[in-house]
């Protein structure tokens, strides 16, 4: 179940967030590493990253090794500074081999609504 | 700028959101419209239906007019509910000549980062 603990409403008309949909096939083989392997690099990025906001990640339910996600950083500075961050570089180095897929598009952030608590 | 005012980290391994990315291409000769339409709509849902959790609306940078929004829903009783109501069918009525293509993949939600204040 999803815990929401948030407060927030947007419309963003302009911003300079910098923003991506990332697109991933992964091994099925190696699902189960693979997401110990997202959920650590995410969890860290937004922890210790002053630039990283958010990460949103679902999979395709007629396909469990399609990922999507949506990133959100501050700008785009601090989308460079992230990847050349040592938890990142570790994250790319281990998903290598178990990513079939990759593709990244990069978009403008249009709104954001979420439920108050 | 994205305003943040909301503390959120979540993995959700397994849970009954009934959870939604969906894929909007849009007639370029009423992007203003459509974008007043879409705005008012996701706003309305979260603000009066307890169901409706979080909007998330991005336009790709490549094609101004290609939306993709990450829909969440308390579970499939409340979208069943949401797409009834008036201020959708409005929506769904108005758009319907703005849309030029609707693409639904239904998702698992497998986590939520969101920055903390």
């Amino acid at each position: 179940t999803l815990l929401m603990s948030c407060s927030l409403s947007i419309w963003a008309q302009s911003n300079e967030n910098f923003v991506r949909l990332v697109e991933i096939e992964v091994d099925p083989n190696q699902i189960s590493a693979y997401k110990q392997l997202l959920h650590e690099s995410i969890n860290t990025s937004v922890s210790v990253e002053e630039g990283v906001l958010q990460y949103h990640v679902v999979t395709d339910k007629k396909d469990a090794f399609r990922f999507t996600l949506l990133e959100i950083y501050k700008d785009e500075a601090a989308y460079l500074a992230h990847i050349k961050t040592a938890h990142f570089l570790k994250y790319k180095q281990k998903s290598a081999e178990m990513v079939k897929t990759l593709k990244l598009i990069d978009v403008n952030l249009e709104a954001q609504v979420l439920k108050n608590d």
